[in-house]
């Protein structure tokens, strides 16, 4: 293509594929066995010949495994196309990024709306009831299959975080780093409540059905009053502020209770556009997944940590009341227990919790600057240069 | 009764009764007229000779004119029995205090679950939108009945601050006082924002039926949801750790999705707890009433108080996210532009919002003591002695 240099130039990736890898089972956290199970992956940019440069980068609830670059003939890019690319904070000139949709998902990955090999229908809620763990035990599945010993760090933002942090402690010998953003090593009862809350919605509604509802209608209006929910969530008073104000959306002479304010039409159309690409079973699994993880898995800091030596940062927004700052100081506490080398950035934020997806510029100067630190001193230490 | 004295040295109030007023019609602030009208009120202590001690509660979203003391029969006193009553800050032996049931409510005053004159059947959505100006304007309507030239106090938390607010600038001269609690001269976009994911949750129940359940079953599922919604607001991050902690509720072998957690049990017994004691079509008109208030009508604070003698003291609490403290604030900054007696005081508490219904000793020594202030000028003024 002639404007193939420019785009090089402006950081944009080419067009990208989901590829697909399958495994027989696994067995979960519960005991139970799954299978066989596919996991739907991205990679961005190219393994170097030591595979030493791989990213592992971990999506958030509504997420998936598009975390950049274009799909052929789509306009939007990947949910974190600002940080992955030719030049950006994860470099695609330099690291081998990969993105995988999680085990429960509906993005490719085996997930409730899955085909249940036993009854040839979707599983619905005979899907088994799973864990970060869960996830993080098929991303490593991922990783074996790609034939990566050690992946240079792993990286993600609200539950990508909550997975971040499960490798550091489930599986320290195959990540050389870790970066944390915007999470918890544990959910708060006020977590737990909101996504209660957005799970009674979906409950509540006639057509969600006990969960069998993929032959019929889905829970559209239960499943978009959870994500609007969830989108105040996301944002801050502040931004929300900026955003809105008391616009007005229209005058709704004779009609009542339609949205008035602009955060309503912002909040409904929100609502709405999710449940054309999102399952709602997927969303009760995956918060259920969310609110049970215990990072620390209910051990000590030094315990959990004990044969940890990855580089930890951890990242945290100032503005980000769903994920507060404190949340993260506990994370970095523990690291420093269990004497890790830490370091812990709080960006100055108006744009609450979603900040992580935003404040780009901070967030690509840190990450930039970090890993190149761990890749650096490991090319030292091997013996290699850069 | 034998234990009457020992009841009033404990502060009990004795049986207490709801009283109704009825008027025939009122041109509401958008120019339709409603009526007839009728209030429900309750009334606690007596009004003196000179008239000159009465005390107005306003009620918040779900609350009604049962303010204090108890029901025949029932155990369960009103909703700020700690606050008024023999002894209490609002003294009963001292003040006359009225609350009634707002307009648009649906504990005995006309709401949309009333019968509309002009069909024989519940208003429903033929139920007019109202403002908190309308709910003012009936309670005025009943202060006139009760033969009150003038108010000693008018005095609420939450939406009652709102109704404080409306008075101190709609009638400047009927009242002395005013004690705005916990709240805002207009709704930011977040508090907008959850009311209106509260109003989706009831509208997406297809019991709801475009507000015509009277004759049928009630959205009960979806106002649980928005009343859990709203219990998440009113309390705080530290509260909801404090009390729940991330304490199971039971082990849900086999169920999925259920409560797994405290705090997810006691929401939804809070929530469907709720549906039997509010009427969905209430929670809409009156949730729509508080995110169009708008305290000083869109004019300067000097334009809005140019009338206003009033003292008014402003309480906030440091905890409080849904009514931050920054709005309280902007009320006092607005009150000094306009050259008013004001106070504010920010209370230390851990409960969040519901702080104005549980820092009961704190709430009482501040309120008592601007009272007698208020109370006393007044008689000096008068040539009276209390």
């Amino acid at each position: 293509m002639t404007n193939s240099v420019t785009e090089k130039s402006l950081g944009r990736l080419s067009v990208v594929k989901r590829k697909f890898f399958t495994f027989n089972e696994l067995i979960l956290e519960n005991g139970e066995t799954l299978g066989p199970i596919t996991i739907a992956y991205e990679t961005y940019g190219q393994l170097n010949s030591y595979r030493s440069n791989a990213v592992l980068v971990h999506h958030a609830l509504s997420g998936d495994a598009h975390a950049a670059g274009y799909y052929e003939g789509e306009k939007d890019p990947g949910w974190w196309d600002s940080m992955i690319g030719p030049g950006k904070a994860f470099d695609t000139n330099e690291y081998f990024v990969i993105c995988s949709n999680v085990l429960g998902g509906c993005k490719g990955s085996t997930g409730p709306s899955s085909i249940n090999p036993k009854s040839g229908k979707p599983y619905a809620l005979d899907f088994p009831l799973i864990t970060i763990g869960d996830i993080v035990n098929c991303q490593k599945r991922l990783i074996d299959y790609l034939g990566i010993e050690q992946l240079l760090t792993v990286v993600g933002g609200s539950m990508g975080g909550m997975q971040a942090l499960s490798w550091l402690v489930n599986y320290p010998e195959r990540i050389r780093s870790a970066i944390p953003i915007a999470t918890t090593a544990k959910h708060s009862p006020q977590q737990i409540a909101f996504n209660e809350a957005g799970r009674l919605a979906i409950m509540a509604d006639p057509n969600w059905n006990f969960g069998n509802y993929y032959e019929s209608k889905p829970p559209a209006k239960g499943l978009a009053v959870a994500r609007m929910i969830g989108h105040i969530t996301y944002m801050s008073d502040v931004s929300m502020a900026e955003k809105f104000g008391r616009q007005k959306k229209w005058a709704s002479q004779g009609e009542k209770f339609t949205a008035d304010f602009e955060v309503e039409g912002y909040l409904r159309y929100r609502g709405d556009n999710f449940v054309k690409r999102f399952d709602a079973n997927t969303y009760l699994y995956i918060t259920k997944a969310m609110d049970h993880f215990d990072g620390f898995d209910g051990k000590s800091a030094q315990e959990a940590f004990q044969h940890v030596k990855a580089k930890v940062m951890v990242i945290a927004f100032k503005s980000d009341w769903l994920y507060p700052a404190y949340q993260s100081q506990e994370i970095v506490r523990a690291c420093k227990i269990a004497d890790l080398g830490i370091s812990y950035c709080e960006i100055e934020s108006t744009y609450g919790h979603d900040a992580f997806l935003l404040e780009i510029e901070e967030e690509s100067h840190l990450i930039r600057h970090f890993l190149k630190k761990v890749f650096y001193d490991y090319e030292v230490i091997d013996g290699y240069s850069i």
